[in-house]
C-alpha cells in the first residue's frame, strides 16, 4: 500500500508505521461492550474511534476482518475475580433469564451504533458461545506450567509466568507495585497471589451461568474471551487489538500473559487505546450521578443535558478530539459541535453547485495533504477536521465568487471532501443515516455522465429518454455552463 | 387469562384451547434461519405468522419468552446427514471465514425483520454457541441407550426407541414407508439404519467448523439444536413450538424423538406449522428460478415483479390468509394487497376525525367480537381483516355523514382498530417503518435499460463502462435469461 499511516502503540509506547503482518488482510480485534444496561458514552468512544480506524483502513485499499465481542458471561463486579457476575446480577433485577437480558441490550447497543452510524464488524461473537475455546485454552496453560486449580477453579500464575516472561509490560506495572497496591494478602485466599487472575471459576449457587469441565461446573474468567475469540478467528498472531484505556489494566496485560502462556507468542502486534470522556470536567460514573446513555443524549432525556444532540453530533463532538486526548462533554461545548458539523455538511452539498473558472486561486493539495497527513499521524481527527473546515471556508468563498476553482480541481474537491467526510469520519447529514445511500446520488452521477455522453455522440433519442424518465420519477435535470445538477421535487 | 385462543396442534391435529403450562408465562419456541443467503419469502411467512402469536400472546396478557434461534452450524446440504455444511459451503464461495459469513446473513436477516416491523425475540441463540448443551444432550441419550457411536459420530437409533416410543407420532409416518422411501440400503454405511439420524458428526477434511468431542473432532447434527436450546431456554417442556411445514418431518420428529430420548418427556405441547408460498402457482425454488428475495420485493429487482413492493404490503399480504393455508404470490394480488391496506391505514387516519352524534347507527360490538373471535379460532387473520375492512367501511360512511357514532363508540372503535391493527397485526404505514425510498431501484432500471440498449447497438465501451462504475460502487449486475439484476455487496 502507497501510505505512511503511523499508529500509536501502547505495547511500544511510541508510533510506529503500520506493515500489517500478512497485507492486504488485517486483523482488527477491538474489546465490545459488556451488555448489562444500556449503551453509553464509553460505549460510544472506542466504537466510533475503531470505526473510523476500520474505514481508513478500508480506504487505504486493505482487506479488514474486525472482530468486536460481546462480553455476556464471567465479568464480575469491580472487575474482580470475586463478586456477582454483572450480567446475571442484572437479570436477576430484572427478574429475566440471563440471554434474555443479553438479548436486550445487544439489540440496544447494536440500535445505538446504527444512529452513530458505526458499521457492523465483520464477526461478532460472543463469549459465552465460545466456552469451549476458553477451556481449551486453559488446557494450554495448564499443560505449560503456567496456571494452577485451586478448588475447582483455575488461576493463572503469575510469578510462574514472570521467572520466563514480563507480566506487566503492557501497563508498566511490576509485580512489587501490584502487591502493594492490594488489600489482600497472599494465600489469603485460593490464589497464591492476589495479582494472580481466573481462567476459570467455580460456579457458586448464585451464578446461574455455567457449564462442565474437568475442574468444576463453573465459567470462564473475564479476561479469557478475548484471547480465545481473538485467536480463533485472526489467528494466533494478528494486527491490532483496541479497546477503552480502562480495559489496559488488568484485562489487555491478562490477554497478553494468557497468550504467550498458551502459544508462547505475544498475538497483537499493535496495542490502541482510546482515552475516556468527562462530562463537564468529572469523571463518568453512576455514583456520581452524571452517567449519560446515548439514547438519553438523542432524547436530550437527562438532568444534564439542556436539550437533545442527533448521534450526528456526538459522532463528530468525538472526532474533535484526536482518540488518545480526554473529551470532555458539556453542553456549549456539544452545541458547538452541532454548529460546525452543519457547517461542514452545508459546504460538502454547495460543491455540487460551484462554478468554474480557467484558474484556481487556492492550493487545494495542500488541504488534501494536509488532511490525510493528519490522518496517517495516528488517526489525528481534530487536524483532519480543521482542513475540512478550511475547505468549507473557500467552498463559500467560491460561492461568493471571491475565490476562483478549476473543472479538474472541483471535481478533485468534491471525491475529497466526500472520501473524508463519508467514507473513512462517517458523519453524513442526519436525513441520511436513516437512509444510508448516497448511492442515490452516485447513480444520478452515472445517469447524467452516459445522458452527457449520448449527446456529445447527437445521439438525442436516448439523451431525450433519460430526461423523460427521469421526469417520470420526479427527478429533473438542470444543464448549467458548468455541468448538469439535480433535484427531487 | 379471560379469552378462549384455540391453537391447532399439529400433533393432536385438532385446534385445542391454549392453556399455559405456568400461566401467565409462555415459553414459545420458533426455527429461526439457516444464515447463508440473503432473507427470501419462505423466512418472512414464518416470521410474520409468529410474530403475530407473539404480539396477540402478549395484548393477551401473557408473559412470553420467544427464543428463535440461529442454524449458523451442522445444516448439511439437501437436509440430509452427508454432503457439505451449508454455511461452509457458502463461506467457501464468498471466500469468508465461516462466521463472518454468518454475521453477514444475520445483520441482513435483521434488517429485513426490522423493515416487516417483526419484533425481535427475546433470545436468539446461535446453535454454535450452544454446542457443550447439545453434547451433554447426546451423552444422555447415549446413556439411556437411544444412540450409537460409529467411526466417531453419533446416530440416534430410532428402531431402539421405537421399542418404547413412536418415532413418527408428529408427521404420521412409520419406519417402513420411510424405508420404503429411501434409496440406501440398511448397514450400508455408518448408520444402522437409514433413517436413523446424526446426533454427532465426524469433522471430514473439509469441513472447517468443529469442535473437540469424546467422539471425534465434529460438529453437531442439525435436529440437535432446537432440542438442546429449547431446552436450556425454556425449560424440559414449553408451551408452543413453531416453524414452516417443511421442518415439521424430519427436523421437528426428531426434536421430539431427541427429547423424549434425553428426558423421557415430550418437551412441547403444542406444535405449529405455517404453510408454505407459491409464486404464480409454482412451488418457489431455486432450480424453479422464481426464488425472490425479501430485498427484491423491497425494490422491484426481479425478473418476476412488475415493480418495487413495500415490505407492510409483504406483511399484509401474508396475513390475509389463515397461516395454516398455502400463500399464492403475484403481482396483481400484491397490488391489490396494497391497495387495501392504504383503505385502512387511510380509515386508521380518518377515525381522529370523525363527529359524534346521539346514536350509533350501527352494531360495534359485532365487529370486536367477529374479529376477536377470529383472532382466538386459530389465529384466523383473513377474518379479522374482513372485519377491520367492515369497520373501515363504516368509518367513510361516518365521514360521509351515512352512519352516525357515539362519542363512547367513537373512542372504543378507535381502541380497537388500533389495537388490532398495529398492536396484534403489526400492521403501520410505510413512512413509520424505516422509509428507504425506492428512487435508488428506479434509477438502477434505468441504468440497466441503458446498459441493454448501448449492448443492442454493438455499443460496448459504454456498457463496459456502465458495469465498471457500478463495479466501483460496488453494485453487481447479474444477467440471466429473464433480465438483469442487480445486488449491492
Amino acid at each position: 500500500m502507497d501510505h505512511k499511516l503511523f499508529i500509536y502503540n501502547s505495547l511500544s509506547r511510541k508510533k510506529e508505521n503500520f506493515i500489517p503482518i500478512n497485507s492486504p488482510y488485517v486483523g482488527l480485534y477491538v474489546c465490545g461492550p459488556t451488555v448489562y444496561g444500556e449503551a453509553h458514552l464509553g460505549h460510544a468512544r472506542p466504537a466510533i474511534t475503531f470505526d473510523v480506524l476500520f474505514r481508513y483502513l478500508k480506504y487505504l485499499g486493505y482487506k479488514v476482518r474486525y472482530v468486536r465481542n460481546i462480553t455476556d458471561v464471567g465479568h464480575l463486579e469491580n472487575d474482580a475475580d470475586s463478586g456477582e457476575d454483572k450480567v446475571v446480577k442484572k437479570a436477576r433485577l430484572e427478574q429475566l433469564e440471563p440471554m434474555e437480558l443479553v438479548q436486550r441490550y445487544v439489540n440496544s447497543y447494536h440500535e445505538n451504533m446504527l444512529k452513530l452510524n458505526i458499521l457492523p464488524p465483520s464477526i461478532e461473537p460472543h463469549a459465552s458461545g465460545h466456552i469451549i475455546e476458553q477451556q481449551q485454552m486453559i488446557r494450554k496453560i495448564l499443560k505449560r506450567g503456567f496456571a494452577y486449580e485451586s478448588n475447582g477453579s483455575v488461576y493463572f500464575d503469575v510469578n510462574k509466568y514472570n521467572e520466563k516472561y514480563q507480566y506487566g509490560k503492557l501497563s508498566g506495572r511490576n509485580t512489587e507495585e501490584m502487591m502493594a497496591n492490594t488489600r489482600e494478602l497472599a494465600g489469603q485466599d485460593e490464589k497464591r497471589n492476589p495479582f494472580d487472575f481466573a481462567l476459570w471459576k467455580k460456579a457458586d449457587p448464585v451464578h446461574i451461568m455455567h457449564w462442565p469441565s474437568e475442574w468444576s461446573e463453573g465459567f470462564p474468567g473475564w479476561h479469557l474471551e478475548c484471547s480465545a475469540m481473538g485467536t480463533k478467528y485472526l489467528g494466533e498472531t494478528f494486527d491490532i487489538h483496541g479497546g477503552g484505556m480502562d480495559l489496559l489494566f488488568p484485562h489487555h496485560e491478562c490477554e497478553i500473559a494468557q497468550s504467550i502462556a498458551a502459544n508462547g507468542v505475544d498475538h497483537v502486534k499493535t496495542w490502541m487505546h482510546n482515552n475516556m470522556i468527562t462530562i463537564n470536567g468529572q469523571k463518568m460514573g453512576k455514583s456520581l450521578n452524571n452517567f449519560i446513555n446515548l439514547s438519553e443524549f438523542f432524547e436530550g432525556n437527562h438532568h444534564l443535558l439542556e436539550r437533545a444532540y442527533c448521534p450526528m453530533t456526538i459522532r463528530f463532538f468525538i472526532l474533535q478530539a484526536q482518540y488518545r486526548s480526554t473529551v470532555d462533554f458539556s453542553n456549549e461545548a456539544l452545541q458547538a459541535a452541532e454548529k460546525g458539523l452543519k457547517r461542514l455538511l452545508s459546504a460538502g452539498e454547495l460543491i455540487g453547485k460551484l462554478k468554474t473558472s480557467p484558474a484556481s486561486t487556492f492550493n487545494l493539495s495542500e488541504i488534501i495533504n494536509e488532511t490525510f497527513g493528519a490522518l496517517n499521524d495516528d488517526l489525528n481527527t481534530p487536524i483532519a477536521i480543521a482542513q475540512l473546515f478550511e475547505a468549507a471556508r473557500i467552498i463559500n468563498l467560491i460561492n461568493d465568487g471571491k475565490e476562483t476553482i478549476t473543472k479538474p480541481d472541483l471535481l478533485e474537491l468534491g471525491k475529497f471532501f466526500n472520501s473524508v467526510m463519508i467514507d473513512i469520519l462517517g458523519l453524513i447529514s442526519e436525513s441520511n443515516v436513516e437512509n444510508k445511500g448516497n448511492l442515490e446520488s452516485e447513480l444520478m452521477n452515472i445517469i447524467i455522465d452516459l445522458r452527457l455522453q449520448a449527446r456529445q455522440k447527437k445521439d438525442f433519442q436516448t439523451s431525450d429518454l433519460i430526461r423523460d424518465r427521469l421526469n417520470n420519477l420526479n427527478v429533473r435535470l438542470n444543464d448549467t455552463k458548468e455541468g448538469t445538477t439535480w433535484e427531487k421535487e
